[in-house]
């Protein structure tokens, strides 16, 4: 069973916003059996959507749109649905009625005439009740294939693909089961590690697929297959996996589906009953965001201080005045120094401290554009790392987040 | 002329990770006058590629294609270029010595036999060197339709687009000029700025498309264009602008262009020589983060806090414990206090604190999922709002982080 996402919308073409939806929907496919064989965002113009509806019939079982939904007039694809099914708007008043509910417990203000317009559906369709928003989804047939239209807002999008779409699929076919595992690996290159594992993938089962994924430093090794009874497959993948676990067992962090490195690192502080501070500089509070955006990140987590002004990292951190004199504030013992410092701020067991320049202009100090100082205190003391991570401000402040994490991650396993 | 951007990985198509590079791409190629007709994201297997080649060849006239050009062995783009162009792959002692070149450097080891596969590229391309990594870039021609590869790693593909990609066709052709400009708005919804605005949407010159992007509690409205002659097509832009800017006056916040909400923020801090700070509970690092993504933030922003757990809102920012048993560490009382707190912590003119519970499961307090305390000191005085943000985690975060830069906005207009 093979799916084809079209994402309707111009301002995916002219690069104003990324795309998200389409890896929820791949990932939430992939999940229940559907293997995704093509994503394709087209323009908000009848013709292309047309096209593209006849290429993704030709090519796929189930054709999931998104986009062009709206109220507004900038959104056509209803009445592209109805060209293409041959099928005409017709009022339907449960529409009405939910888009009523939502503006008098939501808006608190009447409806508004776009709004009833959102009652119009193409009479062939049957209707998604769409939980958070105004716009329904709709599912309609044509020669044994499925479409699916969605509106692009996430959480509406999410809303319609748990409650409606994924539940139906599921009843209306008896889907395989794709299982994909990643193993996540640091400290070594792309071509090191194919090097390194040449034989095992040689000797790979056909059925299995493997994939290197290398991101900031980092390289995701990801194992696919598919199969009919899971328990087989399960552990078909079980001793592939135990094999490539060995063979990388030096670099080996974790699996993605274990959680983010970050969560797993909580997990680690949480089994120790450990806590951990955070101060940062040059990744200015991109480092504590990662372990806020996990649940849960209050169970080990106390606080953080981003302190980017010189003055701040005096007066908030108390690291010494004449230190930074000395070394200049992006050095070594800063880093250390604000990691000690923050430590005994928050009370706690580890803390991590970073200080840089992540360009695209030289700051407070004269240190050249990509250097960072990493700082670490433990129970048992306390460390500084220096680093040089190129030019770019968005890939100096990902490698260092990662890399932070990456050392981190080594203290705790220490104790 | 018209592009289409493909890229190739099933990493995008299982969902494992997020397609940004054509939204990157679609950006560069709009400002230099090439609009891009459609973006397919397809498997690593040859004949689907050959299949979305013919079908980018029949519609468009530049087909940019990224991924699959690592050197291991799941990457299969280069020999999908050869059966395509009916071509093969010949030894390239250039990209060797650049290969070469990039190990002694960076890597400090021997060069890996998979790595000197990356020299070999099809005999008909044009090399474009990739000064960013191993894998070169790759040009061909066929029938008048041009095809570029590049790889997939984003900083990567960057430097190809910036000084290969983008020169190259700026040279090839006479290209016109795309115009698009982003209103950014906040407090009324997609339908109701519809309709206050009918009849200028009605009126606008067909040349000029409008549309509506509503997301996390904000609709940015852009107008876009397109034309030969430069200063005409700004000339005409302008009229509407003018017209669309009087007509959401109320609600308008500036230019998507100027940058994102927070610099202009920060813009407005820097010309009243007023500085910040900021204190994050629920939100957990997103809201500084916001800031120091953009370059510059060191010129008002002094520093931030996270205070996670309740007791170092007390111990750290010196919240009074009393005023938390009283009310609740998630209330307007401690908001404000944090506010209050951190302006003073960090010697500010103006500063920012949130507190709630952004899911999935209450924290520190019983305060419901969605509840969002927003507190504000300003040099006047202080304040805090309360806002109910829904039950998605991510959606809680978003949308307390835009509703702060709000607040924030607002206040600073005040003075």
């Amino acid at each position: 069973m093979k799916a084809h996402i079209i994402t309707i919308g111009d301002e995916i073409l002219i690069g104003q916003i990324v795309d998200t939806n389409s890896a929820y929907i791949s990932t939430a496919l992939n999940d229940i059996g559907i293997s995704v064989y093509q994503i394709s965002s087209v323009q908000d113009d009848k013709d292309h959507i047309l096209e593209s509806f006849a290429f993704a019939k030709a090519t796929s079982d189930i054709i999931i749109v998104t986009g062009g939904l709206g109220p507004t007039k900038d959104d056509v694809t209803k009445s592209t649905f109805c060209e293409f099914f041959d099928d005409e708007l017709v009022f339907n008043q449960e529409v009405l009625d939910h888009v009523t509910h939502l503006f008098k417990k939501y808006v608190k203000k009447p409806l508004l005439e776009s709004n009833k317009t959102q009652a119009l559906v193409p009479s062939k369709a049957t209707i998604l009740t769409n939980r958070f928003g105004t716009a329904p989804g709709m599912w309609m047939e044509q020669d044994g294939k499925i479409f699916i239209s969605m509106p692009g807002v996430p959480h509406e999008m999410k809303g319609l693909m748990e409650y409606e779409v994924l539940p139906r699929l599921k009843e209306q076919f008896n889907l395989p089961y794709i299982l994909h595992k990643t193993l996540l690996t640091y400290g070594m290159g792309e071509s090191a590690i194919a090097q390194r594992i040449e034989t095992f993938e040689n000797e790979l089962p056909s059925a299995i697929k493997l994939a290197y994924l290398p991101s900031f430093g980092r390289v995701r090794l990801r194992l696919s297959t598919i199969g009919i009874i899971k328990e087989e497959v399960d552990a078909i993948m079980q001793v592939q996996l135990q094999k490539l676990e060995i063979l990388v067992e030096d670099i080996f962090i974790g699996y993605e589906d274990e959680g983010a490195f970050e969560s797993l690192i909580g997990q680690l502080l949480i089994a120790q009953g450990k806590t951990l501070s955070i101060a940062e500089s040059c990744t200015g509070g991109s480092l504590v965001q990662r372990f806020t955006s996990n649940p849960g990140a209050s169970g080990y987590l106390v606080g953080s201080t981003v302190t980017y002004a010189t003055r701040s990292k005096i007066e908030v951190l108390g690291v010494d005045e004449a230190l930074i004199e000395k070394h200049s504030v992006v050095s070594a013992e800063v880093a250390e120094a604000m990691a000690v410092q923050v430590k005994k701020m928050y009370n706690t067991d580890y803390a991590i401290a970073t200080t840089g320049n992540a360009g695209p202009s030289k700051g407070d100090s004269d240190a050249a554009v990509g250097t960072v100082y990493i700082g670490i205190a433990t129970p048992e003391g306390s460390i500084a790392h220096h680093f040089m991570m190129g030019n770019h401000r968005e890939r100096v402040i990902g490698k260092a987040v990662n890399k932070a994490l990456e050392l981190l991650h080594e203290e705790i396993l220490k104790n």
